[in-house]
């Protein structure tokens, strides 16, 4: 199966300037991974239609999947839907099924701010899910998301299935080793094993390795050809423990 | 003063695969914003190098300074000095200076993998400063810094001087009004005052206000002005705070 690939945009100045703490990456990472998602790019852009127009576009055309996060809301400052709509030169039209949810919700007195709410790139797609009292918008590849965190949750969790695909199986190796002295052998292992992904991550001290050693691959028999090598070049007295 | 602009790199796998959590862009985002800094951009990709070189070029063209951070070391993975060179078009070359400081730290016995940590793309800047035993590397406008979030913080921490700028000037009030019944007021303030960085983040429940409304520029007086004429137009009694 071919490697699906996805990107994050997180849209908003309130993260770039430290009013608020980005969380959203963090679970989209986790799902993603075990969805088996290639995640190739995460980016964080002003609330700027132009900005968000431009980043979106090229994420459409690179990635498989493209979420975005935030600036979904009734301010100024609330430019995604726009920003995505200018991405594929669609029109903003004002959605009739959202329309007659926002009525059902906030009843009569309904002013314009609250129907901003159904407005949507032109051709959008609606995915509704179980539990969701509102539907994932999606344009072309793009999932739209608000970026508050327990909605972004509950949305991306009740429409993962889809993304799903074949997990990724990982083999971390713990060594006492110094990363200096394991750098030429792991760049051999790298070479011979280019279907397998291979990380090296220092630690400073504190912990009761000095190196983790991470072989990842799709395909386990590859994560284990791999490590079955590592551990012939590696010093066994020096080795922690694999997980 | 003209506005400073700013952009992070963050490279490495390990974070879009969640083996390691990203944590500098956290602090950077605050000390760039203490320093009047304004980050416009904040991107992780993987360790690969056209892809570095591609994002570091395009960063380097928009913004004043580009701030990287990871893949640096001694491993097959750790592609940042190759990235950043080509994407100026220079050659990595080994730096005689960090040779010396190479040969001071490990004395005899140095092999290619602790050698490599000499390599600058041609024609970089070394910035020494107290307490660093390792000068930070500047290619162009590019300031490269290791992943190690304890090294990234001292090393950025003994040249941030050099950045300063005039300071952003924040107030936030809180008020129990809904985010649907301000966007009309906010949106005539954000067209009235086009030099004040307005921003509105509602909370969910949890909190003793239901929105934060943020007033940001340099000038105290823009900021200020901007405050009164929001004063006017909010409910008194549902006020909760101004700070």
């Amino acid at each position: 199966m071919p490697t699906k690939t996805a990107s994050i945009i997180i849209i908003g100045n309130e993260i770039l300037t430290g009013k608020t703490r980005e969380k959203n990456s963090e679970f989209l990472i986790d799902e993603l991974h075990r969805l088996g998602i290639a995640l190739r790019r995460i980016v964080v852009i002003p609330d700027d239609i132009e900005e968000i127009a431009r980043v979106v576009r090229e994420h459409a055309a690179r990635f498989d999947y493209v979420f975005t996060s935030g600036g979904i809301g009734p301010t100024h400052d609330d430019l995604t839907i726009a920003g995505v709509a200018r991405a594929f030169g669609r029109a903003v039209v004002r959605n009739a099924r959202l329309e007659a949810l926002i009525r059902e919700l906030f009843g009569d007195g309904l002013d314009e701010a609250r129907m901003r709410m159904a407005d949507t790139p032109e051709g959008s797609e609606l995915i509704a899910a179980e539990g969701l009292r509102w539907p994932v918008v999606v344009t072309e590849n793009v999932y739209i998301f608000p970026g508050v965190p327990e909605i972004l949750r509950s949305k991306f969790t009740a429409i993962r299935e889809r993304f799903r695909t074949t997990p990724y199986r990982t083999t971390s190796v713990y060594t006492q080793e110094d990363e200096f002295d394991l750098a030429p052998r792991l760049s051999r292992l790298a070479a011979e094993h280019p279907d397998v992904e291979i990380g090296s991550y220092p630690t400073f001290g504190r912990e009761e390795y000095r190196v983790r050693i991470t072989l990842e691959a799709r395909e386990t028999a590859a994560v284990q050809s791999a490590l079955s090598d590592l551990l012939k070049n590696l010093d066994p007295n020096r080795l922690v423990r694999i997980e």
